[in-house]
């Protein structure tokens, strides 16, 4: 029996070359095998009851959500819950707090494609090229229907953009959008960002940016204080013709409330890599011809898959030879955990 | 009966703030009512035979291609062709230069919006967007099946760019894809850009650049040298997994060829925006996974429409107040017009 420290690794299969090799030398890995939560929590009692790490990606199937009754189950040997992505909002931070465990996100391999996705949601709903693209698939595009018949789209010179949230996917998104020549590019965060991160992009206040932006780009995280942050009301006070883009999470937006301002006109547009309950999203919405869809593809290449691993591979290792993981998350970042290397 | 010189405006309606009004008091504009090449050719003889300037779009309803027979029913008192869009592959120039008759054509107003829709395209075929989005809107994104199905895409951090004509345009999708980060971004151009006009894109060989990118963007002119420039050939020397992005005209790229290469997998994904026998397209194409297709959009927005004819019409006043238009095509650069004023 092995006397390495014990990590618990939840959902896709190891990727070759993430770094798992280098680790197995100082740990004992293992994939979870539970089928859903309720063996999970009996796993925690049984086999997982002396684990040290678990590293976690955007999948609930096997454990639900990491809320306060489960971590109540989570054993004391437990220091670290390692997610492999950005966005943390499937785990709850306080009750992992109160157990004295630490929570790590991935932050810079996220950021280029996520703002990759988000400037082609951009393109997409500015020019209409989706539409065009299906009207030319179903046949449209004949002699004297120009572009068949798909309704002009506009420059970016005509358009100001919002990013809502500059952290570094919205900071990544701002430096794709420049050379594209926008009238003028305006943020939102919590706080104002120093002129050298700023780079060209105007601070404002939130409400200033719902109502003067053409564009808005959704890039904050998802938690219990951006729950619903564009809800009908705030919705109503964009401009008729917004284009809105969120590459953050659906739940960001009340997808309810967008699909009634979209169906009644009220607002251009909505390019969307994210969905308040996805994989369920409603047909109505998908079928309406001012919506571009995507299936939460954000991280979905064969880089950023492998780069998301090895980051949580290398926090994982962190947490192990210092006991302090790499990339604590903010809500966590004054905590001390009083570190102990476990190796 | 009117003394001003007349100008002769054949395709689109006129657009209201291109500055047609300024022109009218100069000139009488007159559109064009002919219903086919055969009546055009009749109205030359008649009511046209006196018109010193004619401004066109892309549409060869009303008059075909502007070719020698075409030409040789120009009367003497034509000065120039003014031609609204970047690309006048459907005017020979030859004929033009024999009759000592101008051409001019678009430049600046067409860079950022064509540009723009190569970016699109890059991150299209990239990204595997169109497909993931079709995967979503048939219903295939349910639990467990993650991004619906779609295939990974890849990071541009993995990719070498390849833009294949360095011209304004080349140059403006150089400038937008610059901070998306790619391993490389190289060039091919009749000659090399002087270092300011490089901006970090490297000069090689067309060999070397067929031969070496993960991503081509076709950027050249049609005309009888750049005619199927992409033919089964060049198209066997690419990489297996390339990428190829058509902003151009489609005649640049042998269709029936490309076709054959996607079918047999031997070229990765084609994202195209312009296409042979437009709008005439094989529905085989165009129903390939490994396609995105657009239905002519590169300048398909509000301001580039109004672009377009604003600066086609500062041609023809230019014509009418100097003899000489301000953007003469390459072709006719070194030629001494005897340029006399018209008003």
């Amino acid at each position: 029996m092995s006397t390495k420290p014990k990590v618990l690794w939840i959902g896709a299969p190891f990727a070759s070359g993430a770094g798992w090799d280098e680790l197995s030398h100082i740990a004992d890995v293992q994939a979870c095998t539970s089928k859903d939560r309720q063996e999970f929590i009996q796993d925690l009692k049984g086999k997982y009851n002396d684990i040290t790490c678990i590293g976690r990606t955007f999948n609930m199937a096997q454990t639900g959500r990491f809320d306060e009754e489960l971590v109540s189950h989570f054993p004391p040997t437990l220091k670290a819950v390692c997610n492999s992505g950005a966005g943390y909002d499937q785990v709850d931070v306080e009750p992992l707090i109160k157990r004295n465990i630490q929570l790590s996100n991935v932050t810079t391999p996220v950021e280029a494609p996520t703002a990759d996705t988000a400037v082609y949601l951009v393109l997409a709903t500015l020019r209409n090229f989706q539409e065009g693209h299906d009207l030319m698939v179903k046949g449209k595009w004949v002699p004297g229907v120009k572009s068949a018949g798909s309704k002009l789209g506009h420059n970016p010179s005509a358009k100001v953009v919002g990013i809502l949230g500059m952290g570094g996917i919205g900071r990544a998104i701002r430096d794709r959008l420049v050379p594209f020549g926008f009238k003028k590019i305006i943020y939102y965060n919590r706080s104002k960002l120093s002129p050298d991160l700023e780079q060209g992009a105007e601070y404002t206040s939130f409400d200033d940016l719902i109502s003067n932006s053409d564009i808005i780009c959704v890039s904050v995280p998802l938690n219990p204080k951006t729950h619903h942050l564009l809800d009908a009301k705030v919705l109503g006070k964009m401009k008729k013709d917004v284009i809105i883009v969120n590459t953050a999470r659906g739940a960001v937006i009340d997808e309810a409330a967008i699909l009634d301002k979209l169906q009644n006109n009220e607002i251009g547009f909505f390019g969307s890599d994210v969905f308040e309950f996805e994989p369920k999203v409603s047909q109505d919405l998908l079928n309406l011809p001012n919506v571009v869809s995507l299936p939460h593809m954000g991280t979905h290449t064969v880089e950023a898959v492998l780069g998301l691993e090895s980051f949580t591979v290398e926090n994982i290792d962190s947490v192990l030879r210092s006991g302090k993981v790499k990339t604590v998350v903010p809500e966590m970042a004054k905590i001390d955990f009083g570190h102990q290397p476990l190796v």
